[in-house]
Parts: structure tokens; C-alpha cells; sequence
């Protein structure tokens, strides 16, 4: 039977302090070094999972709502969501600080996957993921519709046959943005 | 009426080294770097359209399908594929190669959005784009599905409204890895 | 009277991956790069405890014991143990582990100094610092001894008037690592 | 017998221009940046005192009094003190510039260890470290004190066995920033 | 025979956003730092034309006329200018464009020379570079008196030799800026 | 009368590591990074003559012979050579250092000239360099000689004009590697 391993243990924090190259000609920080940063904490999630190296195999739609400036504190949460043979699914959420000035807001959200490989980089199985929350629970269910609409985005499933991806058009209204 | 530019206009060619620090313990790029690096072409197409300051505003679906290792040579091309009021959607393709093997390959491509502000971050509105090629027709009639399935992942559009993104049930087929 | 703030609420965790410029020869952490670290994680914990803006005053005597290598995850735990004024003096405990072998060890600890500044760079009042925890208390106990090492051995304390570091003498038996 | 050689031999000076990414919101250079400057310096140090490969191995108190600014020159000058077995204390000043206004001070000291390792990480003897002038000698002599102020920091030596660390009480009033 | 390879065949465009590390106090780009861009791009281009790994052999006399400032795009173009036994010059042009206020310039241009080598570091020959536009023609023609002044500054020449390079004397008036 | 500062006073050493990000496949430094910090450290020095902030305006020709590896330690050595009413010229020589084994070699020399400017980037005379040594004096001497090489290459003198120019041709035997 295939080993399991409880999502709170792939469980990572990381926290950056926004640093001018990091930032445009606005003071703002640019959504590239964000991307830079969930898929460094990300990795490490899924380090944790898998205790196998591991690669990048897709990044889901992510959304830049609110600028973060210089100087600010951006913490970076970042959990399995779900395991498939090779592949796990890390689940990244932002919150971005100005310490001085005492505001803390949730920037943004996103999903990224990774697949573990061996020393050869050849795919290899990891443990399945067992949620326990309520959170979990539903990241977990969520995770195979998003994992078709990856698959159609990438050409490599019919539209035709992703059932899961359907129920999107009814399920949105009450999860929003966690598609 | 409003000001027009080709999307040719906005095209921008960028070239990357891999160095050590890009590279995870395989020695392979790490898909994180790659989004740092396409979110700066795709700045720069966006910025080359409107001449405006411009913030990311969201990163569409991004697939990584072939390693791309150290000393690899990287080409990320970018272009504006359709503008809406003070936002623009940028195309970005990516090339890697293994110069002294020859080896040249399409490693993955990337729609990134980005709005256009002024001196105090407001947003501002830009020029249309207009295509001219078949393949630029084809990138900004898709631009509007595009902007739908955006929309509804990111909770700010019903799914029973995303009329264009419906018709990616039936276009999946001969479009692929370009919805 | 003097505002306060429990310690816990000044905690952070930072974690790091180490990439190939964080190494020397021998493929091992250099020590400059972690004491880089420590200081934006403890500064962070003084931010968050000051709700100002800190700069570095002093850093305790730091060990390096075991060799971290590349590849392997850094986190950095750090919270404020105790306020004086304007400064305060901040935990750092650190942790190593290379995940695809599962090792996992406690690699330092170390102790940094702030002081919270206004926008002009002079000193200003900071919250008292409440322990709560078993482990919180022994550290606001401590911290009276380690601020007359640190007077001391920056020559701005006789030693004789040293009362409290001359406990060191007898206190270091039971609580090793933790002057 | 075991070789030696002067203290001057290891000589380095570094020099090191504040940029952007070394400051904090105020233009200040992070003490963290400067640590860092000061392990390489005096890994390079210790380096030439024993043509080997250095780890750091403890860096002692270091406190920051005044603020470096944004375009400041940083020069740090780095030897070898006093060689054990096969590690190395090596003493570190440190200058800071603002050169258009022809400001320069004195900006903080430190002593950082190393040990020498083969090419397995093991470590291995390194020569004697000979003083010539009168200020090297003075450093040669303090560094017994300051390793046993470490042994005993570290938990590894008892106080009351620190003969030499119980003569700080006394020396303290002539060498003061000295210990 | 001696293979042969277009000179267009090592055309390599790239791109660079001016980011605050790369800047001095009046914010205007370090010429350091666009000599490491031009390094790159050159390097790129020579490894394209041989298919080899390659290293810098010199670098002619660069001049920087005017400033470029933090947030500028700076666009790099080289290609192989004419090819010698294992070495081969790249001419090189920068542009830097002020994209909000539509200002374009081209800033300067510059040759670097380089040396292919195989995986021992050993010097290996290279196809020959055919120069088909009019520009390209010019540019190879040039090479040689170029070479010939290289050879005289490193003193691996006599002055009464360089037959090529005395023609600058004559040639100067009406190909200003690329001796 | 103008003002006189001795050649020495500007005299400046920096001292670095060569780390993995600046080397290329084989584990060389690449020569971009190495113009990078001639120019930091001669800048500095220019900085030191005149006290004003300085802006690179040239580089002479550089060759690189030696290859340097990976963990080596590259000393730079800047001064001015001599003034000219807004602009300096100063001569760097690089050693580079492979400790462990004993090696150091000089790795190559270049000269940079800088100019000075005011707040708003305006040229501002400097003191005149007053020359000591016998070094000192042979390469202030030979700086009219490279300026005019520069002003012929720059397309801004008429070669002939350029008499001290054409003095190379006569010098060369005896002056190697120093034109």
C-alpha cells in the first residue's frame, strides 16, 4: 500500500523583506520576484512531502491585487494540497506587512506544482497526502478540477472529458478565488 | 477616438544565461528564476505599448515541461497580444538552448497581464492594439476567453456570464497549449 | 505607563534555501551568509515588536558548529526576548535540514541587538517585552546578564560594576549555549 | 617543529561600495551586509595565514554605533591574531567613507575564527602566527582571554577553569573595545 | 576546407531593465555593470558562431557618452564581426530608451574578443564568419586593423609591423567611432 | 592656482572572492564580472582624487590571458595616473590568487577614466595628480599618449593631430603592455 503523510507536515514559512531590486520605479515590488519566491517556498513544501528533489511542472493563474512596497514584510505560507503518483500540487498564500505603519494584508494566492525526481531527474511515486482540517479537506477536492484545467490548458486533455473542471460553472460562487 | 498601435510595436527580445545561482542541486533552472525573467520582457512589452509605468496584474496557467540546465542559453520573446482600456495582455515564448550541442528547443510559453498607471499608481488608460499577422489575429481574438477564464478563476466573474470562455469546450482541439 | 506587548507576538520564521553563491569551495553555508540571514530575521522580530523602523546595534558571539550544505533548507526561527528603552535584544534559533535524506539538526543560535529609530534615525521608546512561557522567562532573565557582557566588552561598563555577568560564573553549568 | 609565519602575511584589505540592496528604508547599510563583508575578508585572512581551505568557525561580539550611508566606501582590513591547533582568531577593522564630503571613521571592529580543513572537511594543523609589531602583540596576547570568553560561551569550558577571561575584569579600564 | 557560417547566424539580441544595484548615488547605470551586459551578450553571440564553450580574450576601447538611468531598458546587439584560428571579434551595440517619455539612444558600441575552447580549456578553431551586408563587410574589413592595434597594446607586436593598423592614420575621417 | 593632490592619496585596494555565479561553464571568472569591479574600484579611486561623485567615461583596452577559477582571490589595485581639468585616468592592476595551492599571479592591467561631476551631473574640475614615484611619474607621462588614443578612437581627434600618439610606435619595445 502506497505510503501516506498528513498535509500539515509539508508545512513551510518563509519571509521576505522587500529590498530596492526587488522593486520598479515606483517603490513597488514586481510580480516576477514574487513568482521567484512561491516557487522557492513551494519547493520546499513539496521537498517535505516527498523528501526527493523536486521539480517545477506548472504554476496556476495567479493574481496581483494590491501593491506591496519597499521595505514591507511578505510571509509566504505554503502546503501540499494533494499528491498524484509523481506529482504534488502545493497550495502558497501571501500576506504582506508595513511593520512600521501597523497594516497586514492578504496579498494574493496561488498553486503550483511540482514533480519529484530521482538523482537521474526521472519521475519517482510519493506518498499520498491525507488532509485534516476542514481547509485541507477542500484544497483537496479542489485540486483535481484544477488539475484538469491544467491538463486542458496544456492541450493534453479534451475539454470534452474533464468532468471535474465542469462543476466549476456551478461551484464559483461560493469559493471564490480558489478555483 | 482612442490612439492604435501595432502589436508589432511592443515586440522585445531578451536573452538569459543560466548561471549557478539559477540552478537547483540538478543543475537545472528553476522555474521560479524563468517567471522572474518573463515577467521582465513582458514588463517591457507592456511598457513599450502604453510608455507607461506598468504593474503586473496577473500570470496566466504556465507549464514547464522540458529542464533547461546550467550554461543553457534562454530567449524569451514578448509581445502585447490585445489591449483593454488601462490593461494589456502580453504573449511570451521561450527558447533554450545547448549551444555547444546545438540543441535548440520551444521550452513554454506565458501570458502575463499588466496595467498601465501613472506617477501616483493609478491606472491609465493605453492604446488598442492591432494585429497584423495571422498569428497576431489569432493571439487577440483568443485575448478576450483568455480574459474571462481570468475573471472567473479569480472570483470577479460568474461563470454562466463567460460566454467566450465556453467556446474553449470546442476549440481545445486544434488551438493547443494557447488557451 | 509603559506600553507592552507579549513576546510571541514578535515571532517569525524565515527559511532559505542554499543556493550555489551562499557556498565556498567545499560546497558548505559560509558563515558570513547566515549571520546575513539572522540579521533580517531578528530585525523583522524587532519591527514587528517596535512597529518602527530598527537598525543593528550589536550581534553576541555566534558558533558554527556542524557544516550546512547546498541544497539543504535553512529555517530561522527569531523572537524578541526582552526590551530595554529603545533597543532589544532578539533570539535566533537556527535549523538545518537536507530533506531528501531526512536530517534535520539545530545548527546555532545567536543574539541581535536593535534599536527602534523615528523616520530621522534617532532613537525612540519601544513596548516592554512580556514572556510568557517557561522558555520566554528564562530568556528575559538572561538578558540582563548578556547586556553587561555586551557594555563591557564594548569598554561602556566596568566590569565591576558588572553584577549580574559575574553570575556567569556560576550559572553556566546547567544552561550551556545560552549566555 | 611546527612552522611559522608573521602575522603581516595575511594581510587583506577589502574595499566595498554601499549599493541599494545593502540599505534599509533609511539608505543605512544592514549590519547583516557588514558581517557578511566581514566574513570574507577575514576567511581570506585566514586563508593566506594557512594556504588551506577555512570554515567559520565563531564570530565574536560585534556592535554597530554609527550608520553607514547609501554610496559610502567600506574598506575592511583583515589578520590573522593568533593561530591554535588548526584554528585562527583574526582580527577585523573596519572604515566607512563618505568620500565627496571627506568624512571618514572608524566604524566597528571584530574577531572572527577559523578552522583549516583538508579537502574531506577535516580539520588540520595550520602554522604558528608570529607578532612583529607592538599593537600585534598586544592582539596575540588578549586572544587566549577571547577564546576562553568563546569556550565558555559555547558551553564547552567551565568559568571557573577561564583563568586568563577572569583577568578582563581588571584589563578592562586601558584596552577598552579590545576584549 | 574550413566551414564557414554566416555572420547574421550569431545575432543575439539582449535586453536589460536598469534595477537600483545597478546604479550609482545620481541613479545613472555604473559603466561596470553594463561591460559585465556586454560580456554576456558578446560571449553569446561567439558561442553561437563556434558552438563551443568561449572565453573572454579583450575587450577594445569602450567610451560612455551618455547617462542611462535606473529604470531605462537597455537593448545589447552583437554578432561575430570576423573570425581568427580559435578566436573570433564581436561588435557590439547598446541602446537605452527612457520608455515612459519615448526618449531612444544608442549609447555606445564596443568589440570583445574571444577564444574558443574545448571542455580541457585548450583553444579550438572556429568556421570561418562570412560577412554578406554591406555593414557586415565593413565591419570584417576593420577587424584587421583592429587585431593588429590589440596585439600592439599587449605588447605581443611591433609598432613597425601593425602595416593595418597604420592606415588609422588615413582612415579615421570618414569611419568615425569604429577603429 | 589649482589645487595638487598626490597620486598616492587615491590609492585604493579590493580584494574578492571569486564565487560560482561569476564563473562560466568550465568554473572561470568571466571577464564581464572582472570589468565590473575594475570599474567599482577604480571609481573609488577617482572618487578619492577629487572628492566628487565620478562617472565612468572610458575603458582602455583590456586583455584577460590567465584564466582564473572558481574559490580564487582576485586583488585589485586602482590610483590615479593624472588629471585632466574634469577628468582622471586611472591604472588598475589585478592579481589573482589560488591560496590553497600558493599560486598568485598578475592577472591583467586596465585603464579607466572617470569624470567628475556636481549634484545635477555637470563636469567639475578636479585637483591636478602629482606623481612620486618612478612608476607613478612613467604613467603620468604615457597619459596624454593613451588620451589621445582614445580621442582618435573616439572618432574626436584627427589622427593627425595626435603627436604624442604616434609616439607609440617608438616607445613600444621597451614600455610592453602599458600603452
Amino acid at each position: 500500500m502506497r505510503k501516506q503523510k498528513k498535509v500539515q507536515d509539508s508545512y513551510v514559512i518563509m519571509t521576505e523583506l522587500v529590498l530596492p531590486n526587488d522593486t520598479n520605479t515606483l517603490h513597488n515590488l514586481m510580480g516576477g520576484r514574487m513568482m521567484h519566491w512561491m516557487d522557492i517556498v513551494s519547493a520546499i513544501a513539496a521537498q517535505k512531502h516527498s523528501n526527493r528533489i523536486v521539480v517545477t511542472a506548472s504554476v496556476d493563474n495567479v493574481s496581483f491585487s494590491e501593491s506591496i512596497k519597499l521595505g514591507n514584510v511578505v510571509t509566504l505560507e505554503a502546503k501540499v494540497t494533494r499528491a498524484f503518483n509523481s506529482s504534488m500540487e502545493v497550495h502558497i498564500v501571501v500576506y504582506a506587512e508595513d511593520i512600521p505603519s501597523g497594516k497586514k494584508m492578504m496579498s494574493n494566492q496561488a498553486f503550483f506544482t511540482f514533480v519529484a525526481v530521482d538523482q537521474l531527474g526521472n519521475p519517482i511515486d510519493v506518498p499520498e497526502a491525507v488532509p485534516e482540517t476542514e481547509e485541507e479537506v477542500r484544497l483537496y477536492d479542489g485540486a483535481l478540477r484544477r488539475r484538469q484545467l491544467r491538463l486542458v490548458l496544456a492541450g493534453r486533455m479534451k475539454p470534452s472529458e474533464a468532468n471535474e473542471l465542469r462543476s466549476i460553472f456551478d461551484i464559483k460562487e461560493d469559493a471564490e478565488g480558489e478555483v
